[in-house]
């Protein structure tokens, strides 16, 4: 927590972390008011832009992760650089160092990788990205929830499906942190009364074409996810 | 459209504009492949950060008002800024002059206020956020939608309503450029199946302490909003 009482939130960023995945979550917690948040976007250097995808937005930190101060809840996005992410021995160890104090330990879509591969979802059940779940399954200690669940709250642990499943994660958290009445204020802030075009939000309800485009588009991230993750584990033969 | 016929979809930011008018519809539509999308950012200058609102997020200009190109989709945010940006010539210049030529000019939220203000929905049908249709409704050339639609496409012109509104419009808009195939394909990477917590997504459902609690936060902004276009429009006794 913050000298001004402030619950501070913190997204450690790599480069190509999805842009959703950071500022979903961001956006309905920085309307809680009480308590208030102060947001943490946590970068390599303050004079450095971070760029996140796709878009290519290019976003400033407030903090490094040398300066960080401890957070009271950790979120850590995914995104086609997740992969690099769960590489980076540096990136690992934060979130291991922060997660050790935080008070919610949260990971958006793909972010349940390298929060699984820095050991931090051991003995927790946990969700993440369709498209990462067979990922995910490597991890021996990680109990995968069934099906596509929005987001699963396992301990202090907050996992969540794809992008958009970020909203109804952080209402939740918003809930958890300021009650019921200010999570249902924040819904209606952002006029969260969806209206899906199509049946294609998730594997069981997209028709073969859509998911089979969808895969074949997202099967290489997939594929070296899959093998680093068995390197990662020893699973190589 | 740009040089390597990427359709060019533009933001143009102001202080404290809404984060995620600006990053929903950016992600949903720079997720197309076909035609693929480039994303300009638009600021006063490339070096200095435009903050966005809520959680103070700095982003970094990709071109300027000065030197943007012709923009393909014209997509003005709303967020708590909105009132300056009313008040600068300048911005509403710069919108009424890419609108010209623009294949799509859209906003989100509260943008709809400006787009208004610089004549751009005069004739149309429009919507906006719950808390800023009475202000839209001053204009006396817009035709306000009933009710609390998630966007309204009229001609060329997109308006939305609040916040979150911005994916259903978005995942509308990469089907009118990508056709509907490629919209589901975007929707399913997002993993948009939705799970409000709760019904308090729009004033029509949401119980009344919720609905006066947030009528309460949003007043101030409301009369402010109110009180200028008035003056704008000669409506002042």
């Amino acid at each position: 927590m913050s000298q001004d009482n402030a619950i501070l939130v913190g997204f450690p960023l790599f480069e190509e972390a999805d842009l959703l995945d950071v500022t979903v979550p961001l956006e309905l917690l920085a309307f809680l008011e009480r308590p208030a948040v102060r947001i943490q976007l946590i970068g390599r250097s303050l004079t450095e832009p971070v760029t996140l995808a796709p878009g290519k937005v290019r976003v400033m930190p407030d903090t490094t992760f040398q300066s960080c101060p401890q957070l009271d809840v950790l979120m850590v996005p995914g995104g086609s650089g997740v992969l690099a992410a769960m590489k980076d021995r540096n990136y690992l160890d934060f979130i291991r160092y922060q997660a050790a104090k935080a008070r919610y330990v949260a990971a958006v879509c793909a972010g349940s990788l390298p929060l699984a591969a820095a050991g931090l979802l051991n003995g927790y059940t946990a969700t993440t990205h369709w498209a990462s779940l067979s990922a995910l399954h490597l991890f021996p200690q990680v109990n995968v929830a069934l099906g596509y669940p929005r987001y699963v709250l396992s301990g202090n642990r907050i996992t969540t499906g794809g992008v958009s499943s970020g909203i109804d994660m952080a209402l939740a958290l918003c809930a958890l942190l300021g009650g019921e009445e200010q999570a249902k204020q924040v819904q209606l802030l952002i006029q969260y009364a969806p209206q899906p075009p199509y049946q294609a939000g998730d594997p069981t309800t997209a028709d073969p074409i859509t998911w089979g485009e969808a895969c074949k588009r997202l099967e290489p991230l997939r594929e070296s996810r899959v093998d680093f993750i068995r390197t990662l584990l020893g699973l190589k033969p």
